[in-house]
């Protein structure tokens, strides 16, 4: 799926681009591994995520699902290029509770209108919490 | 869908439930109208939810919708009966720009493990942002 | 969400379309009501479609739903313009018997590139067996 | 996610299951590969399953998918317990052709209410036709 001539951003500059992005910014993400075939975000724990019981709510997940299959997506078309999400399918399979939750997200089809990829939320082991679908409709420049 | 025996919590109950729960409390939303075919809330908007474009990102769609599914359960099931959110699937047709985004949420099946519906977030005069299919499980008592 | 300048096409020309498509063809559909709101179409029986118990099997309400949204885009955007699915979420609520479905399509949003609806697939007197979300993408010409 | 004293079915036994359902008997399925991490059925090209273009039918992946799920399902849970598809959510990525199309399923979450896993439509050599996500819901015996 490697275009020709596409600079990849480095981990430094994917983080950097979350941290000033107000919508993103506010869940505190940071960028653990970014490669071809896979990207991973980390978001800590906050207490305006907790459900009656302990648990997260489900939109930390998906915010956390949406920006990692982001990440995934700059780091193949480049940083001067975007897309939208236009669909996002999640199943909600264990809840995680007090704890720092891990969103990896790997890209499927990297299509020149529509890119399709999956995320999942685990936890440090690899305990999944949710899965996801994502769909992110290529914006043209 | 009606259960006979259900004491269905009102328009005022159901608004409390909202504002004291932690998770949904951060969005403000308020729950502005409740019936048994349909419940709709309203998100007032805030600068956290803005993207870069000024359009409103989408965990806070999600969110609504969450929310909304869960005051239409509420109502079906009454207040002494809980059930969590299982799959959701989003698609986002329009964006919400520096507005109060409404989402309206209608059951399409009351099982006994599994309730399934549609939420829509749409603006004031109807025009659709964001539809939404949930599923929620049951919670045994 | 009229196009002005589409020749709507009628029933009979909707009818004619499934007949001589190979793969709808198979399942003997028929179409029976087209509006610019919903389009309908009907599945009868076959035993092909029985699961073990006597029910219906899963993918032939999803070839309902995909044949019942393509004629409501057809009634859109003309006969001389078409579009393929690119996404189906189907969640299976109540089993259909020995009986003829009913699916209704209705589209939510006609846009440029991507076409978004629902189709559900229910008895004569509108109890629900499936729902569905489709998303199409049209074809250039 | 193995259960002790569940007897595991052999591909044998799997291959059995699918040739005397009337409902799979129909698409020529053939297990190819039996594992605890993942099943492999087999769908043979048919005319019946020919779109314009000579591409492959939308429901005759969603079928293999919902196949090559039940076979994984029964590889972990045993042919005497048996479960049915609640949801399935589908992405046409790659169209097929007049080939041979293999479908790969994996469970991410055996419940005991719940199983939830992927699947993909794939050629001999792993290009993605289609994704898709499935929830079944268990019987109770």
């Amino acid at each position: 799926m490697n275009k020709p001539g596409v600079r990849k951003p480095t981990r430094a500059a994917l983080s950097a681009l979350i941290a000033r992005s107000r919508f993103t910014a506010q869940y505190g993400f940071r960028v653990t591994a970014v490669a071809d075939d896979a990207c991973t975000i980390a978001m800590p724990f906050q207490q305006a995520y907790q459900r009656p019981g302990g648990t997260v709510n489900g939109p930390a997940y998906m915010a956390a699902a949406d920006c990692a299959m982001w990440i995934a997506i700059k780091r193949h078309i480049g940083m001067e290029h975007d897309a939208v999400t236009s669909e996002m399918n999640t199943a909600f399979l264990n809840a995680a509770r007090r704890e720092t939750v891990y969103c990896t997200a790997r890209i499927l089809k990297l299509g020149k209108r529509i890119i399709y990829g999956t995320a999942r939320c685990h936890d440090r082991k690899g305990r999944i919490f949710t899965h996801h679908t994502i769909t992110y409709a290529r914006l043209r420049k």
